[in-house]
Parts: structure tokens; C-alpha cells; sequence
């Protein structure tokens, strides 16, 4: 079985982190392919960066189905493109921010997802609406540019670490969700340090593929998934026209 | 005043309908500037296209705004690149079908959006729930592709007035919500014959638009739509790079 | 175009205020008349109060259409009989709280409402989720007697400053609602202090009036809102008897 | 213990049956009095008759409430005024509509109300969301005009018949509520008939309002239906200024 | 009229206190048995001790019908095994927690229950949303294991009062609903304490289930509640085989 | 790593079922044991058989613990005691409605699941809607009794065709999920007949199973799952007392 994950910002450190944390869960016979994207933004943080990046993704999608994936990781925790690659794809894909949640909600009542800038929260906390975990999790932002989470020095882990806290405290939670692609390396420290679950996005995602092709699921092609029709795309997006 | 529609497909007869209509309800001084996208699908049917869409889309709210618009209106009833589109501007952006679910709820308790095809549906369901009209609001295909709403003879009226009249008797309608700025140019006579109101798209974004302008108000900067954070943007994605 | 806005309390200064704030909005050709209730309390503080003013609100309402108004405006920020008033009214219906509501989110996905007495905050409560907007509104109370807003030296505007404040901070706030009729004067310059938009209920309901006449779209007849049925009204409420 | 029931319609048949309702139910040592408005519309069909019947309905509790009733019951399934009066009154003031919810709650999973007229179907539709029954309870309308409840050759109870049928094959009710006071007398007979419960808002109401006193329990003052704070009311409406 | 209180843990002073608190309420006529589990824990703290107790509750229930009661009343604020009683018996069956829910929505618009231990508290939030009082009901945990209410040196008390004061301080609770059977002996003290509605679970289902009997209404069963299928039963659960 | 499948009920042909169904989609070196309860009902059908389950379902889990396995599932689509297992177990525990609409949720927008009887459907619904389902699953009942899934001759295969074939054209539904135990066998002669999804419950918590333990996660010990605490428990339960 092989799975692609793909990152769909620009930053190549960040890819080869996914798929290292990849690999360590992935079960026997899972081949782990990494992908960057190279067409967007270096670091994806708010909607229009997320917006802009999802082109970018789907052609390395596709590229991917092409060359064998029997499934397809989004490494980003806002779930970017999520539903055009579903679409598009033939192949089942996956999300972080809900392979995680769905994840945590098998562990425990409440959680608490944190995520890295304010401008991220209310978008992650509009997915936890929508993949109906609105009255069990909560999200907050410890203030950190992604970047930043690639520098060791940068602080992050401190910040991040408060907001666990005030998670556990404040909010009740009884597990965490890491709510960035770029936090993938922390999950176990820090599980081992506060003793709750700390679920991390791309291992659930793998777990979540590699679940899915065992059972020969894919997306359903009836309704909101249906293939695109063919039709003419024009100027700069002219490749990604539906055959 | 001026205020610009963009039509995020690229059927430019589509912009010139939806010009056309903004025209006929701008309030007195108020300049209707429309644009066709240029790079992306020729029409929006499912999610896909819809992702795709999203850049050619910004590109000309990016212009226009420099061009000195005062406001800007994404001509698509799916509110594509709504949120990316608010994150980019600094005037306010309106989508179809955020501002036409609010005008059919100062009209009406309950009512129907009758869309196109069944693809976009979940998609449409899923605004309706987000912009909190889940209780009041229900969503209907009719089974027309979006082009055919430029051709007199595809039969697509016919379509259109037997979901409208399942929606008045089946949903309970109180008042029907065209579900494409392809349809445009038949609310008022549709209003008439059924003698509901029939809200559209287009006229109801022009009026929210004027609204906004008027008041001195324009999308928030503090939270989730804050001004993108500049950085890196790579390949073909190069010239979406924030400042 | 003319639009009737209602004051339903008996205070004449609140009308003058709210007749203003409309005139500062109004667009070219449109005639703002006010009129304020003679029937009723002279401001509206909770449940009680608002019921006892509606038979006044509708007298003017009655006597607004019959004279010539295209849409009425009930200036109370509780939306005080505003279900009543579109039943009877062939005009369109206006109330502050669903207008502001509106308005705001299509600014901001989280903002909160500011309204005058603790005994107000749970009905304003009860109507953001009426509205659909339960998920991202909150309501604040600055503990502000209503009629406090037309002395300016009753401190009114230091308490009210503190609730903004806290908004921004503990509710996320991208945006702010005065969420009572007589702050209607504050809102420019609270929005220039606080760099965030500042909707007033006022405002918005006259730009949504004006949207309505100019879409030629009135509430619906068929369902709930169905004009009254002809019957024998008794005593004191003989005068309200339908046709 | 004293309860006073006021039918806030000016039909004294209505006030009889639903007085003839709660004295067979009320238990050993509690008085039924029954009080009919003086002022408003001869029944309740829609928001325009519920509005103006609201005044005549608080002076009767205010009466009876000064004459010694330990609590009272507003006989309308709208709970038209319920919240004023809970803020008028120093007694528990109950609605049929929640009483019977709540009582058909505690018996069935799901259930379906049925009310007369269908433009008082999405106002008892919104008192089910706003009592929390929105995913258990659905609304049906059996096209009654109140008073045909008061004629037994009018055709209502085969028309209401007709709706429980449906209720029970098509909503999957497991007990049905009787929407209208005016439906009282039929609730034994037609519990007999389909055999499931059948619950009546007066019966229900009545044994809420001996429960809450025989609790020594009263509506709270803190907060949402704090005592109406003294002011000016003016015109027809000076009789109701609270001291 | 005969009601059952049934203790589902095996604790007989708990059992004696829930009866004398019932006896205090309950109308003329009706007679209140009390039984105790003689099969389970000795308290209920949490789902095991939950899961646990209920076949031990059922026997008591099954008894007690046999035996001729009216209805039946779980005492255990986790409303304990509730579905399945009402699925096993003819006579109704009232819980705690959905009755004094019910009975504290009468009387205010927000309320606190507050229960002992933590790891009760989302099991209890999660019945709050069941029953449909999410909107307008919190949870709070005051930290004392159940058998400390038995014993008046535990500081139990003293615990109790902190979180009534925080609940409505920071909840904004018009009224407080006691959470566990065994505090039911201080709902009067702590009413006239604070002066707002201290709801006691024990008090609200006596007279929920008095209501029911003097209205002839009992559980459905039709769907859901339907009586249990007569089949095979084995090992030590053998004698619960429905006949 | 060894996985525990315990049947709930005592019908051990329905545990084979099952267990094949696990070893099917199990991954290189899973184990997968497989337990029938010894006590209690021989099928679940409603609340009254699920509640007498629970018991002999928790001593196998404790059992399957002590002897080493790494997760268990619980083999009944109702989940009964689900959180009670959660609460006694440190191994991560699995149910299959849970675990089959998670699925679901990755690969449609909108599914049905399909179950036995009626008397099961609301008790579903009850947790799709918990589960946080409510929007976009629904649930159907094919009138099959659960042992005649056990037999090939019952007609239950045209039954539960039939509710497929109304979920796809009446629920819209974009997949299927087997709402019963005993359909596990079923699920990809229909997957391939319908060409949607048909997700099976069996199936899909073995691979959540798996994903929990590769990930080093188990359920969360703080908060609402805290293992039970230690006390006596009395008469036929005295051996599930606590430690």
C-alpha cells in the first residue's frame, strides 16, 4: 500500500517532518511518498494563503494517483482543499484537522486543539463545527509562526506548552490535538509529560488512509464527490482542466 | 460609489447578466463595474471547480480594488473564495448566497434555494448551516447545467418552476432563493407568477454592498480576516505572493 | 422611497436620535419619517416593557402604511413585536437586532453584542440564536439604564467602553453591535477608536429597508406571516381588530 | 392551592372546556379559576391576534394574582405572553405548549404537536426549538379554524384524526400533542382510539403549576424576568405601568 | 396512588433521605415506597458505577410494579438505567435529572446544576444536552465524593455553596438544580439562602410522576419504548428474560 | 498486537461472523481474539436487552485485558456500555456505530445507516446525533429481527436491500452503513452492487483498534473515563467491584 502525503506549502522541512512521523506509525507494507507542493506559500496561515495553495496541492495529487497512491494525506491542519481533492481524486483522501479529531473523540469527552496564530483558530474552530465536534472540542492559538516551529530556538515549545496547560485547566480537557502539521515531532514528549492522549494530525491521517484501503473504501462518487465534468479551464489554470 | 462584480467562471455572457441586474437595482450614484475571470473553469458545478476558480478570482478583486472599487461581489452562488477574498481586501466583499439567505430571512420564516445540479447541493446545504439558517432554509437541485441557463430553448425554466413548486408545497417555502447568478433574469418574473418573493443573488450582494459602503464599514482586520502576513509564494503561484 | 422608523417607547429624544442616525444613512431619495409610540413605556427594559409596547408600535406601523411608507423600521434593539408587525404590514419589516446581526457577519465571523441592562442580555441572547448566529454572537451587558444613553454625563459611555473592551479581549470580538436604540449616535466614533467595525442597529435597518424597496421584495404572505384573519376584537383592544 | 387559569382569547366557551379540563385533573384541595380576557381577538390564529391579545392577558394575571392564585396558566398553545408574565407575576406563570412538551418528553422519544391552522405552525415550530425539542418533536397543522373546535359539526376532529394518522406513520410520533386549548375535551377519547398518549397543554399545564407550588418553588427574579423596573407608560397603555 | 423510589446504590440512608424528601411533596393520596438496590455499588460515581447498577435498579423497578406502584422514580442524578426502565415497565418512570431540568426551565431562562464529583460532570452535561437545555443549562463539579453528603463534618456543604455562588456569579444562573439524590435535604436551606430557585431532583419527579398518573398518561410503546421481546436470557442474567 | 472482539450478546454464531469479518481486514501480525458474553440477552434489540448486556460484556473485557489484549470492540452497533468499558479499561475501546460513521464521514457528505428493527432506529439516532452525525446521517430500520441476519433463508437480505435502495434516492445518501453485528458479512456483495461505500461497523473499529494502539494512544484517564474508584458493591455485583 502506498500513501501520499502531501504538503501543501512550499517548505521542504516540513514535508520531510510529516513523513518521518509518517513512517513511525505507518503498519508493515505501508509505503510513505512525500510530496511538496511547488506552486504557493511557504507556510500556510489564514484563508487567503490556504486558498491560494490548494492548486499547487491538487496537482501533486494527481500526480500522485497517477504514479499508484492507493491514498492521499493533505499535511495541513486546516484541512486545505480537502473537498476540491475529494473530488478530484479517485483515491480516498485525508485531512489532518479531521483524521485528529475523529482520533481524539474515540480517547475522550472533551479536548482541546491548539493551533499556532489567532488567524487560524476561528477557521479551525469552524471545521470542528462541521465535523460535528462543536460541543466537545475546543481550539486555541499559542502565537507562534509556523516557521517558527522548524527553529528550535524559536520559543515555540514554550508557548505551546502553556496553552496544554491552560487546555487541561481551563477547558477541561481530557486529550490534546495538535493542530498544526509542524508540531507532528512533539505529540509523544509532550503525551509523556502531561498523561493524556496528544493526538498528532499526520499520524491519524496515516492511520486513517491505511484504514480505508484495508477495507477497500473510497470516496463516494454519488453527490457532493461526483468527478468534475469536463468542461474548458482557461489562462493560467488551463491544466487543471477535467478530461 | 463604485462596486465590482466579479464573475469567478469565465462565460463572459454570465458576467453580462449579472452586470445587468446589479444595474437595474444600484441605488442612484452607484457604478456597476463587472469582471470575467480570466484563468479557471468556464463554469462552477461541485467543488472542484470551484477550488480551481479561487485565484483568477482574486487576482481581479485585487485589481479592482486598486482600480478603486469601493466594494466587490463574487458572482458565484456558491460563495467561492468568499473568505480568502475578505482576507485579501480591505473593502468589503459579498458573496450570493451569504446575501441572499439574509434578505429571504427578513422576508420569510422558512424557504427554498433552488441551485443547479445535485453536486451542488451538500456544497449549498453546507453554507446554509454555516451562515445559521439551518432551521430555516432548504436546498434544491434542478438538474440543469450551469450553461444551459444561457440557452432560452435547454429547457432549464421548466426545470427551475417544478422545484419551485415542490419547495412551496413539500418545504413549506415562504419565499424561493435563486441558487445561481446564472438565474438571474428570471426572479422578477418568477416572483410574479408565483407570488412569493423570489430573492436573487445578485441584487440582494449589490444592495449589501451599497449597505456596507454607506455605514462607513468594511471587513474586519482583527481575527480570522486579517491582511495576509507576507512571505514566499513559489512557482506559478509567484505573483499571489502578499506584500 | 419612504421609510417609517418606529420608535415603540414614548421618549421623543431617542426618536430624534434614531431619525438622525437614519437620515446620516440614507440614500438619495429616500425620505426618513419618524414617529414614536404614544401608547406604552417610556423605554424598554426587558420582557414586560416590550410587550405592553407593542399595540402602540403597531398603531404607528398601521398609520405609516396608510400613509404612504414602502418599509417600517421598529427602533428597539429587542425587535420588540416584530413578528406581529410583519403580519400585519404589506411593507416590509425591519427589526435593529436582525439587521445589526446580519451586518456584522458580513464583516466578521465573531463579534458581540453591547446592550444596556443585565435583564436585557438573555432575550438578545434568545434572538441571536433565533437569528442563526448563536455560534459566533455573544451578548454583553453594560448595566446602562436605557434612558441613561440620552444624559451625557450619566457615565453611560465609560461603561460602555469597558464591554467593548472586554469583548475584544475575552470574546474574540472582530466586530462590535451597540445593541440598544439610543446608542445609535456612538457608533462612528467608537469604530475610529477601536479600529474594529461598530455596527448600529439604526443604520443597518435603514440600509436593509432600502435594499428590500429597491429589490421590489415585501414579506411573504403565504405561511406564518399570512395577514391577519378577519375576527371580533373586544374592550380596549377593539380598535386592533383586522379587516 | 389556587390556580388561575386566563384564556387569553374573549371566547368564554373556550374558557369553560379548558376550566372543565384542569378540574379533572387538579388534585385533591386545589381551586381552578378560570378568568377569559376582556380585551383582544374572539381566538389566537397567527402573531398579529397573539401580540394584541397580550395586554388583556396581564391584566387578568395581575388580577388574579392581587385576588390570591398561587399560580397561573395562560391558555393558549402559542404561550403567547408567557415571558412578560413570568416578569409581571411574583406566582409561576405556565404555557401549554411547554407544559405538554415537557410532559410528552418524559413518555416518548418522539412526538408530534398538532395545532390548527397552518400559519400557527411555524410560530409552535420555533417554541419547539426554543424548549429544546427541535430533533424529537415535529409541528403539524390540521387546517382548523380555532372556533370550528367550539362545533361539533364542523369537521375539525375528522381533520385533526387525519393528522395524528399521519403524525404516527409518517414522523414516527410515539405520543402526540394537542396543539390548540380549544382541543382539550379530545384527549382521552383519542389517546383511547390510537393508543398512545395523548397529552393535552391544560391538563399538562395544570399539574406543572401544582408541582411547582407544592415545591414552594416560584419564577426567579434574577435575572431575564426581573420585576418591571417603575416608569412612565403612556396613553391606553398607563394602566399597566409597573409600580 | 402509589410511587416507587428506587435507590439504585445500595446505600439505605440515601434511600431514607430521597423518601422523606418525597413525602414532603407528594400529594394528598399518594403513597411513597422507597427501595434500595440490593445488587451494586454503593455509590454512583461515574459510567462504571452507572452501568453497573442498573440491572439491580430494574429488579427493584420490575418488584415494585409487581407489586402495584403507580410509577417508579430513579434517584440518582445520572438518571441511571432510565431508557431501559421505561422500555421494561407500564407505569411511568421518572429521573432525576431530566425532571429537575425540566421543572428549573419553568422557572428561569439560565440554570446551573451542580453535582459532585468531576468525572460526573460531562456525563451530566451530556444528558443536559440530550434533554435539550445546552442552550441554557451549565454543569458545575464541587469535588465531593457522594457518601460525604451522608456525613455533616465532610465540608461538603461549604463545598456546595462555592460553586452556587460561582454559578451565579460567572454562569449567570437565575436558579440552581442540585446535582445528586443526596442533596436533596438542603434544596430549602440554600433557596432561602440565596434567594433564587434551588431545584431538588427528588421533590421535581415526585410530582412529575403524580402529573402523569392523575392525567392517565404513561410511556409509550410504540418505537422506541417498546416492550422487551420475549427470547433466551443466559449465565447469571437468566432471570431478567422478558416472558 | 491483539485485538478483542466481545459479542454483547450470547448468540456465538454471530461472534464467528464477526470475527471473521475482523480477520479479513486485520493487518499483518494483528491477532484478533473474539469473546460471546455468557450472560445475558441472545440478541440486543432496544434499550431493556442493551442495559442487562452490559455487565457480561465488561467481565469479558476485563478478562480479554487481563489476558493481554491491546483494544477492544464492543460487537454491537448500539455501543452499548461503550463508556463504561472506557471507564473500566486501559486498553482503548472501540464501538461500532461509532467507529462506522467515522468512516463514513471521510469518504461522504451525506449517509445513511440501516439497522434492524424500529425499536432501534430512535436509539441510533440518538447517537448519530451524539456522535455529532446529526446533520448528515440519517437512520432507517428494515423490520429484520436480528437472529434472522443469522439465517440465510429469512428474507432479510431483499429487507434490508429494499431501505438501501430508499436511503439512496429519498436520503440522498452518498454511502451506507450496516447498522447491525450480524450484516458484517453483507457489506461487499452490496458495496458492489449499489457502487457506493457500504461502510460495516466490524470492519471499521478493527482498524480504528489498530490505528489507537500504532499510535501509543489509549482512552484518556482524566476526566470524564477516570477508572471507577474503589467501593463495595453489594449481592449479585459484588464481583465487578473496583479495586
Amino acid at each position: 500500500m502506498r500513501i501520499l502525503i502531501v504538503n501543501p506549502n512550499t517548505t521542504a522541512s516540513m514535508t520531510e517532518k510529516a513523513a518521518q512521523a509518517a513512517r513511525a506509525v505507518a503498519g508493515h507494507g505501508t509505503e510513505i511518498v512525500a510530496a511538496t507542493s511547488r506552486n504557493g506559500p511557504a507556510s500556510i496561515e489564514g484563508h487567503y494563503d490556504g486558498a491560494i495553495a490548494v492548486p499547487g496541492l491538487l496537482l501533486e495529487i494527481r500526480a500522485g494517483q497517477a504514479a499508484g497512491a492507493d491514498a492521499a494525506i493533505i499535511a495541513c491542519f486546516d484541512d486545505t482543499g480537502l473537498e476540491a481533492a475529494r473530488t478530484l481524486a479517485d483515491i480516498p483522501v485525508l485531512g489532518l484537522c479531521e483524521s485528529a479529531l475523529m482520533t481524539a473523540a474515540l480517547l475522550a469527552q472533551r479536548f482541546t486543539a491548539v493551533t499556532t496564530l489567532e488567524r487560524s483558530r476561528v477557521l479551525i474552530e469552524n471545521l470542528v463545527v462541521r465535523y460535528g465536534m462543536g460541543g466537545r472540542a475546543k481550539v486555541r492559538a499559542a502565537d507562534i509562526p509556523v516557521l517558527d516551529l522548524e527553529d528550535k530556538d524559536s520559543g515555540a515549545l514554550a508557548k505551546l506548552r502553556r496553552q496544554i496547560e491552560l487546555a487541561l485547566t481551563k477547558d477541561r480537557a481530557e486529550a490534546i490535538v495538535l493542530g498544526c502539521a509542524g508540531m507532528t515531532d512533539l505529540a509523544q514528549l509532550l503525551q509523556r509529560e502531561y498523561g493524556v492522549p496528544v493526538v498528532d494530525g499526520v499520524s491519524a491521517a496515516v492511520k486513517q488512509a491505511e484504514a480505508l484501503v484495508a477495507q477497500g473504501l473510497t470516496t463516494s462518487k454519488r453527490g457532493s464527490y461526483a468527478a468534475p465534468i469536463a468542461k474548458p479551464y482557461t489562462g493560467s489554470m488551463q491544466a487543471f482542466a477535467p478530461e
